[in-house]
């Protein structure tokens, strides 16, 4: 295998399955589970030091629609860096350009580039979560419907599993600044810790994100018990107007000797009897404000 | 007692309560209390250790079903291994088997061993939950019903249980990785590195799957509340539509001076008048977007 | 005062209020503070150091029906054993007869067969309680009223208090088992980590049953939920099923013309629409798969 | 100024504002943001060791009925000790009249006396909380209304600011016994731990009223489920009894020929299908269990 | 550029973007990615250590009114202090003005005093926050509409980020505290520890203030249950009243033979009959306390 820059050992492993990876991990002395780690995926992510390299699995946003996240399995020895991936990983790409844009000449640097695409590509995912969430927001408010309920449910499945990834690697990211080992050059910290502070701000954006979630839920639930609310006085306004009209028609209908029987004057009366009893119960619920 | 295998120490007491126990424990001088935990089961996920051996209580997934745990206790010392466990456990035979099969010859490699396998034997239970909880989640959004929710409840029962021995044993592995005694090779560090991977993994899964019951159950009880919503409308549409009607027909069922009374042009304004009545309510209530 | 057991000087002080305790406090030199705590009761669990001896304070289940607790007050010198309790305790008798028929002939050891005794007291009471959960359970499900709720919020309770004792005798365990001090010896390690197993699982089973608890309140609401969404639906099957009728004999006994009057097939006409009518209605709400 | 009592450089100002304040803190060297602490009231409890003196801000209870705290301070130094605090405050008199009643001669005990003064006085607001929400609790079960519902949250508020004042007085007493300067004196350790029980105490009985109160929230709206429920069912029972008889009244009012029209048969029988009409209904009601 | 105050080297960049700040970083040794983080805003608030220079992001209330925060960074070297911030910051003002005002010849005090008068100006903010949460709980007991819930809602959102930053101001203070460089002098510490108790107690307000809006929100939902109890009440008071009245009229209705028909006699029994069975349902209703 021939490396990615040529001055730089660097091996990109585009198929964890191929041949290759045994290749090197032969020639360079890696451990047969971590290669096992980059076959059996997703691992958690993780960092492990092995006597004479330094091995981590980083997860990379790979469909930011399903907020789903792929394996990058990177192992850093003092004259060598492996990086296994998937191929179809357009994150890579953007690497290898950086790399040779900035003429990165050292491994720990590429190493720490590899590191920081994957972090700041988690940033346009979370300015679309943020506009998701404000989309459920307002249909919260206006039309709260049992599809905003679903929709609000998924997101947090999502959310959940964000939290995990981002939670784990900022695990990696403060061991990476910790370890005192050799192999990372002492400048990067800085950069390190740079990558750290957005790893931190993206685990505190994802609990913002789930306090969102879980007060739209609140105002969802609420929503439906006030249109409960507003139905019930609907038909008790209505029932309370009518009742009475029927009980009036019905005394009227009566086969009794009833006063003003088959008279005119009896018409008019049961018609303003009516009228009075509709009025006031009208005036009765506007004085309770219920309309 | 002979070994399970032949220039191997290892012994294998598939019933707790036999003497073969007692004959063990006197031979290797174990102590009478963890004599006692073998006996006594279930006991919570431990290690304990000894002057001269390592103890440890495992749970292996007993009932994949029904999510019930045994107990597996382990006895390492520097020239003998006592595996102490139900005769109808399954799990022993591949553990045996893969023993023979890989050649292990170091007891602190069949103790890794019985380890790895009691945790891997977690993951097609994970992978059943998920489905059940895939189910549980359509049912609730599609045909909500107290069955559903009782399903909802028997499942979070199991995985408080779950989540319990999981955490135990995440503590067990914990423990067998930070130990610095020399019953267990440094080589072996890497290996229960990896199972402690598995098992933070499992204990994140059923953290994951606990948040989907909750959200699970959330959309049933909303979905209850959407129901009677849905039903209350009904009603107050429906009485909406009819008493009018109600009122009407009385009106001209009183026994007064009616206009047009038995004359068929009172019968066709009041039909006309009973039509107007429906669509109006019926027009009122398209607008309030009800139906 | 004469010890509980010649040649062993256990002293028994079965009234925390007697002048006795004075005496031993200043025979022994007991702090006053400590022998105050003894009256006051109830203290929280602890185990406190003195120059010369260490003071634990115990909590022994004393009605098991209301999960009551009492305190047991231990001082333990070199070569003293003071206990204090109230003198109507049983579980000191079982103590006192447990420390004769083994022929113990260490302090230290009667201090961990009391602690022993205290902690597996707490047994029966768990099992009891998973009854009684299992009880409520079946009853949230088949038959909820208020009275099971009240059930549920007093289990509530009573888990609370238990939790914290449980939650302070496990501190208490551990503080035991730390202890450099020469007054425990070093081979009762073992049994006083046995105890703390114990405890350990008292208090796992405890957040179990809350956990429990606050799944059958969940079950308990949803169902009433469930009821009322019944009942609603019962409403108005019934209403939409009658008002129908309603309009249709009230159309007819208009005193207008109507056609038929006073005809048998008019008769016949209102009969077969009120059928179709009902009919009709009930086809739709089987459709909606509301009965 | 003088001292409080003769002998005893300890000196209590009983006025924040007034200028012996700062006359004292000259004197003694205190640092001027300590002395400003004392004025800008209510500072959060804490203690601070400045060079030659120690610190310390207490919270006493003002004002039981409102769970209402004022700030006590307290400057310790090796030959004196100054009290701040309002004037109004009957804690301060019974403090001087058991320093003097118990002949104290030692600053640090005063300091002591101090402390477990302003904490032995939250214990009878403890017992008057414990009646107040027992009888919130019996409220909720008999008789729920709005009014409880209030009282319930004003309840929980206060609550939250006594959580918030013990937790603070906690980690003082905390600090206290931790400390390792000579200022306090080694044997009154026992006597600040003895406060540091009381205070934990009173930290776990103010979350198990929280816990109280969150469960009679919830029984409380359950309680109006369950009454919105039987409202539901009296309603739906009515309704179920009521429509069968308008319709057959209204049947047999129809201006149609009817069986037995005019006829006394006629009345008869409508009668008694309208008995057995309800009478079904009641039967059905009864065998659901509704009333 | 020129130091603000002469004689001290203070240098306060009111614009991120300006060539100010690169000139300022190229003369002082600033990190590259420092001098980023002061343009890329918002960052979370901290501080970092270089070589001889101290960094930190510290976070100053903006728009009190939608509790939006500004970032202000701060280097400060043994021999200069830079400050960077937008330039319509009102807060920098009156730093420059005490600055002057105090004489201030220090610049680890003009640091300081930027840090006091941060966290001081939160203070107004939350006198706000309390007059609004007042206002909230008054209005959900008297008038709940969805507009309340709205108002809960947005505030609770305002108040996680107030949370946050308020947390992360926090770990700054702490960090600036416990920094052992000689930066700081030693006896800014008692100034430093001030400003922690001010933002402590900030951070328990905003908790306090959550905790409120809970309650709040659950006196909300209550209301409205109890609102929908009351509604129905009312619809099935009248129900009930309505449904006898119109059973006896339609009874009297029919055109069957009914007893005193046509008479006077009738219509008296068939009103008396109708004023009984309403004062029977209102009797049994007040007994019932539903009204």
């Amino acid at each position: 295998m021939v490396p990615v820059i040529s001055d730089l050992k660097w091996f990109d492993v585009a198929d964890p399955a191929s041949p290759e990876l045994d290749e090197l991990a032969h020639r360079f002395g890696l451990h047969e589970l971590q290669v096992e780690d980059c076959r059996h995926r997703p691992q958690r992510p993780k960092t492990e030091e092995h006597d004479h390299y330094l091995f981590a699995v980083l997860k990379h946003m790979h469909d930011a629609g399903d907020l789903e996240f792929d394996d990058i399995d990177l192992f850093l020895g003092p004259d060598f860096l492996i990086s296994v991936h998937h191929a179809d990983s357009p994150a890579f790409d953007s690497v290898r350009a950086r790399a040779q844009q900035e003429h990165i000449e050292r491994l720990d640097k590429v190493f720490y580039i590899i590191v920081d695409q994957i972090v700041d590509a988690y940033q346009p995912v979370l300015d679309k979560l943020a506009d998701e969430i404000s989309d459920i927001e307002d249909a919260v408010l206006d039309r709260p419907n049992p599809e905003t309920l679903a929709q609000i449910y998924s997101l947090k499945r999502k959310l959940v599993e964000f939290r995990r990834v981002a939670g784990g690697m900022r695990e990696v990211v403060n061991d990476l600044i910790r370890r005192e080992k050799g192999l990372l050059g002492d400048d990067l910290d800085v950069y390190f810790r740079d990558i750290y502070d957005h790893i931190i701000r993206t685990v505190e954006l994802i609990e913002t994100y789930r306090d969102l979630l879980s007060g739209a839920l609140d105002i969802y639930l609420s929503a439906f018990a006030n249109r409960t609310n507003e139905v019930m006085k609907l038909l008790t306004i209505w029932g309370t107007v009518a009742l009475p009209l029927v009980i009036i028609t019905g005394f009227f209908g009566m086969n009794l000797a009833l006063p003003w029987e088959n008279s005119v004057h009896g018409t008019v009366f049961a018609v303003v009897l009516m009228a009075i009893s509709t009025i006031a119960v009208l005036i009765y619920f506007r004085m309770k404000r219920w309309f």
